[in-house]
């Protein structure tokens, strides 16, 4: 089988690091080898991306617009390409593989308005005769390391963004699934943007530990696990450089008794079992109030039972495999774990396995359980899969409190059609994205996407506003055109005041 | 001598932690004396910083806006008292402490402008009856770490704005003159703010390192040396926080054939030596064009000879002492060590001390030193002081090329009458702050101050609109009111596009 | 009796133009006299204005912002005599006269954030080596005429910001009761601000017409009732200017059976009621569903009985006289005209002047009318006085077809505890300004105030960002430097893209 | 020849009004037949319009982003087919027309960011617990009324704009070279917009009349002649719309002693010749100061004498044919006018003509008008057509004092090296679009269009943020949730303060 080599300066390059298998978690065959990047293909990596740099950030606001626009017309164009891509090497459904690179494409279009999201500020006369304003400038080369579960979503979320601002990128894509996002880094390529701007290195964290310490890198923007996100943002600080650093997630539904129980349970199933649960703003836990629970477990239960999950790859599946057979155990050994803490399994996936030896897949059934408490380890942890936990809760401060102390701050919603209701929660969940009957408040493209507590490090969101802002420097500029001047310039040492 | 403690909860605090004098450098005496807040200082600031962000975040803008407006009333009326202060425990001549007090209170007007600067984006129908809008929420408990050099000013850049935010705010003012800080923070305990809302804690940097482990910290803003930067934007973001970390300067001045000689001379003096060079934004270097460099050095010499600068405290001095003795040795040191490097000392402002063993203070007279070359050592380090080194260049490349070459990315400024000049230079300066024909071009409030390279380190400026972004945390809401819901309602596993 | 004439260049300004009396309505006194501005008077003020503006608009931000800072400092200092002269010459009671004036000094704190506000656009490379800007630049002259109702905080919604904006301004009071308006101009003048940047100018309409055919007056801000606000809009329009006028309103609440009725009659009372109706935000109709609209009716007509209404200026008093005889005399004549229509009176305000023949006061007490039917001519007319008619309605698509059937679109507000209700009302509602229970939803100073339909003619609403925009005119500004111009400089005469 | 009628809800639409010829300038045949709109077909495009604006108004940001898209992909396919429209109908050269349409589709693309432009402000507790944001809502039917200098690049500056913001459009082209303006209409309604929300009327002021009293159209936007520009303003103002109206122009250049004579003589040909110098911003005046005149003049009439001009379509032309004969007879009437008035033409465009009866276009040769005087009636007039006027300044001032005595305020420019010569120019001229070494500052499309004095009426600019803002209403939404009311409500009749 012939490997899969980085992508660099325009081409295809193979070195000879470690090679790594890339399944296909549908059926466990070996889709792909890649290698983990060589100290000379990181060298290689660098010295083109700063060329293309110091071509690039020179170039005009209009041309930038354009080759942003070609790319948005090269990726609708191989759309189902790159849904097909996803679909084998991360087993995402086919529907929602679309939908994922739908939504990347977003972010290209936020992009390309880059003439009006670059807006500096401009004041005359901050003083006598004297102008200033500022200049958002690029960075230089920035770093992106991405993540198995939006193998085309996520690097649309950083590159198009800081390419668009002026900077050059690297890509590291998930080791577990890169297909996806190098073809889309070859896409790019096919614009008429300089080689180099966009390179792809290939490899785990040997290679994501070497980048860090990369003193031409002067950005990095991570998306993953808590513990990979924390030691990503002190290894970039040590190294002087910005980083955003987006970690894992624990996230809350509460329901209401005045809340639609049909509505409720619908948002609430897309936004659990989606993915197979293996998105960063997946619901994990629905809090219910106790007078309304068994009126609500009855309505989920009979519609989740009702998914369709089957053990190949199927059009009408509702979702597909975990991406590893390793992260599948991982996610059973946590539903055992939550019996064994006293929980009920009211709905369990795992029925799906038996007797199925035959199957190769990573697949797992949608997993309810129930009687679950904030003190268990089976809660505390993100699971990641299609497991959804409930807890019964009594009013809205116990829910509020349950998810402040819940050590992350993803997402979280509230289903209600009390004003004051929502208002109260939405205002005192220490969580960075709240749905108010939206159970996967993910912010559009013109927003910025970002948690609070151990679900992100850093200062700035990523995408949007937030994303623009972190891939530009600030330049202010003070200016003034001296006239006559020899009658008023002094000397005059004091601290100038406008 | 009664020591002055530490400031919290609206109290003066004593503990018995080590003893630090504070010298008054005009004359060398001891002034006061701090302790270095113990462990037990630290957690009684700590919880009433919490107790008091736990009330303040609910306050409406328009309350904490009147406070805010209540502060820069007290700062005006004591504006001479502070600057006494600064006077003696610094050294700053009178009319700059003032300038620098001023300078201070502007950013407590942009502070109060809160309901302007701090509007969320707000987009209705992002998807069908979908709204969707961002809130910028406080913090919490916030730290600044605040330098010698600007003992009113750089505090004053901190805390208005994180406190309109919504946070509460620790101040560790520098250990070499706290006095002006200490007594600012009790002027905004004047107001009708909640007590603890602004706590001072004095010591050095063992209670920095105290402070930068504590957990309960949000954020870290700090300004001091590049060295402490570096190690203190590593510390907090080793332990999870977002930090922004002002390091030091090396500010270049270029002087091109079109210039104004008179105007420039006049400019470069008054930002050289103001302050007796003991500014991050001071110019350090003058680069000027090999055909009009006689003549420019001699209108430089000439103005700087009558600076005046005299071994007391008077009002008429151009500037003041250093800050310590250890500092002007350092400061004389580099001058001695430009010599053996081969410069030339056109003008020594060690002649100052002279015969005149009875003086106390740590004065030094201005220096004017020709002949450098970025090669040098006393050319690379901040020296800090009154200092004023000169490099022959031949055009505005080799001017750019010295200054991007240089670790630091403070500020630089260029003289020149052309328009294309100035562009370019502006355009090609690695540097956060740049002025055409202004010397110091320090941001005004509403713009944000911060350098590149090793002198910033962080992604967001201090105080203006950065500053305020620094010091809050995005949340984005995304609601629906389900209407006819029954009817429209379905489960969708694929991820939610717009 | 002395005359109170005009404020020209910083001085009283009498002349011979046609005397008019102003009356106390308290009592019916006679309390001052002005007189109608001449030719001369006009051509004086104007010509000051003119002279001003040359000065001003190149006045920094800094120094501008200064100056609002004083004037806030000096209309604290006299708010209570403000507030004396509002009670004397209009009648509003203290207390309320106090906080017309404090809503009025918002203005001014927002318009001394014009560092921030007044920022223009800033591209670098719009096309390659082209930066482009926006600078906002003042018009010259402005002008703005001002209502009987709120004789402060109108002006202070005006002159503040265009001031602040770098223009010179006019003020034209009205003539009922122009003494808080004289005072607050004469205070601006007590500023270092140039003599003439603020005049006044006292008359009626004759004066009016005057101004605005008048080349050298740019824009002209009005607010008043319908009739003349679309004369004023028409007649400046067609002398080239550009123009916001603000007209009359009849604002609704609607109460569904969801609202909790105590907080909510507690609410629309205060809204009716205040300033004895006499607010362009004032609420003139409750929409009330029928399932609970004798509860309601039986809560509000209990708790606007013990309303205190006296005769005479007393601090205990809820509201105060009408403006004028005349007026009070049409407020009657309205509730007169809805009892023939058939409606209920179930409070009569009339009540209160029976057997009192000896006041002279222009008092009316607070009246209630039932019954009330959007197709009769006592409901389409605006009244403007202590008077709240009350509509049954069924639903909220009768009450939204109600509100947008009405030719104005100031105000409305909905009073209930869910959210889709909420938000069907705000998004359907034709109405510039919507209350989510609340009952006055006037827009903070950082927001703008504005109605549509008959309310409002003109773009950009009064006050804040709106505020800012209209009295600025866009510059944009270009920019090459070329270089190496002869290489690549050629003619190109097709339209440049970027 | 079959009529070209309207298009109205998707399709064409012929009436029996009036018949209007449609010229081809190159050749002076018929290219088409056109009426002038009936009130049938008016009230039928207005129904239309209303239909389409109700189902709009509420569609997705998302969804109309797209349409958006689909609309600016048919521009691009169909680019050469509207140049050809563009250059049968009105006689620009075909580079110049695809170069106009490029312009035009920039403001399709600054359309589909409505995501962000759109943005409301809002503000969490601008008082206790209550919150405050503000939504940028649609007028209804907006109508544009565009020239005939741009027949694609006008409407495409309003109706993309409008149509994002929820609006529908109905247009109104010039009557003289309508076809591209139609044509581009139709491609709109290949996208999946609703059929009616871009309605075209086609006829002559008759139209424009029964137009501008239609209650049912909200706003106006005209570009056109000063004398139609203001009565256009003015009638829409009387009607209460909002409008803005672009009218004439006289750009002045000014040529410097410092000014690289061969970059300034290269720009200064382009953007006064042009599309026959029938643009708004075309160059009209060349101001050069006396020491450099002859210098310059010898550049610039070597230059023009090399354009080439045929007197039929040629690709190879440097610009085609007058928009008609009557307005080539007009351009002349001006040559002669400025010779009777002293001036000496010194290229004579009129030598084309000359023994070529056989030729039925509208041509004029280049024509360069010397030694002319700011009092001359040639010269205060707009001339539209390929003339230069020359006169000559001693100094800056004497340069601006003429700009700004001219009655006109659209765009200016200056040629020099110097900051501060550029500085003072741009900050004294009152034009709404300076040059700095650019001969033809149209903003780009995330700037806003307008010029100052009589080349505009209005308070908003067009396209760009200003469009936007013109084309929607402002609506402040104020929001509590009252919680424990009983406990903290209570009537209170003060105005109420934040």
């Amino acid at each position: 089988m012939q490997k899969t080599g980085h992508f660099i300066a325009g081409n295809n390059y193979n070195d000879n690091g470690r090679s790594i298998d890339i399944y296909n978690p549908n059926d466990g065959s070996i889709l792909d080898k890649i290698t983990s990047a060589t100290d000379e293909s990181i060298n290689k990596a660098i010295e083109s991306s700063l060329k293309a740099f110091e071509e690039w950030k020179n170039v005009s606001i209009s041309k930038r617009s354009e080759i942003l626009y070609e790319f948005k017309i090269l990726l609708e164009k191989n759309i189902l390409k790159i849904a097909d891509l996803i679909t084998h090497d991360l087993g995402k459904v086919k529907e929602d593989a679309i939908a994922e690179v739908r939504r990347g494409i977003e972010n290209v279009e936020y992009a390309y308005g880059i003439g009006e999201i670059l807006k500096g500020e401009h004041n005359k006369n901050v003083s006598s005769s004297i102008d200033s304003w500022s200049e958002f400038e690029p960075l230089g080369v920035v770093l992106g390391i991405t993540p198995f579960n939006f193998p085309s979503m996520v690097p649309l979320w950083m590159f198009p963004l800081a390419i668009a601002a002026g900077n050059s990128f690297i890509l590291k894509p998930s080791e577990k699934d890169p297909l996806a996002s190098i073809f889309i880094a070859k896409l790019f390529n096919q614009t008429s943007a300089p080689k180099g701007l966009l390179n792809v290195l290939n490899g785990d964290k040997e290679v994501v530990e070497k980048l860090l310490v990369n003193k031409n890198i002067k950005a990095v923007s991570f998306v993953g696990s808590t513990p990979v996100a924390k030691s990503v943002y002190k290894k970039s600080s040590e190294y002087g450089k910005r980083c955003q650093s987006l970690g894992g997630a624990k996230n809350h539904a509460m329901v209401l008794p005045d809340a639609n129980i049909d509505y409720s349970t619908n948002q609430i199933i897309s936004a659990a079992f989606g993915s197979s649960g293996q998105r960063c703003m997946a619901l994990s836990v629905v809090m219910v109030f106790s007078e309304i629970k068994q009126k609500f477990l009855k309505s989920l239960t009979k519609k989740v039972s009702n998914l369709k999950v089957g053990l190949d790859i199927q059009e009408s599946n509702s979702f597909g495999p975990l991406v590893s057979s390793d992260h599948r155990e991982k996610v059973m050994n946590y539903i055992e774990l939550s019996q064994k803490e006293g929980c009920e399994v009211i709905l369990d996936g795992r029925d799906l396995l038996k007797g199925k030896n035959s199957n190769k897949g990573y697949h797992l059934g949608p997993t309810i359980i129930d009687k679950v408490s904030n003190s268990m380890k089976s809660y505390k942890n993100e699971i990641f899969g299609p497991v959804l936990q409930v807890i019964e809760i009594e009013n809205i401060n116990e829910g509020i409190k349950i998810i402040n102390e819940n050590e992350f701050g993803n997402g979280c919603c509230i289903f209600t059609s009390n004003g004051q209701y929502a208002r109260k929660f939405s205002n005192n969940v220490d969580i960075g994205m709240v749905g108010i009957n939206i159970p996967l408040p993910v912010p559009s493209s013109y927003h910025s996407f970002g948690g609070w507590k151990n679900s992100f490090f850093g200062d700035l969101g990523i995408y949007g506003p937030d994303g623009l802002r972190f891939y530009t420097n600030r330049k202010t500029i003070t200016q003034k055109w001296p006239e006559n001047e020899n009658e008023k310039s002094k000397i005059d040492l004091t601290m100038p005041n406008n």
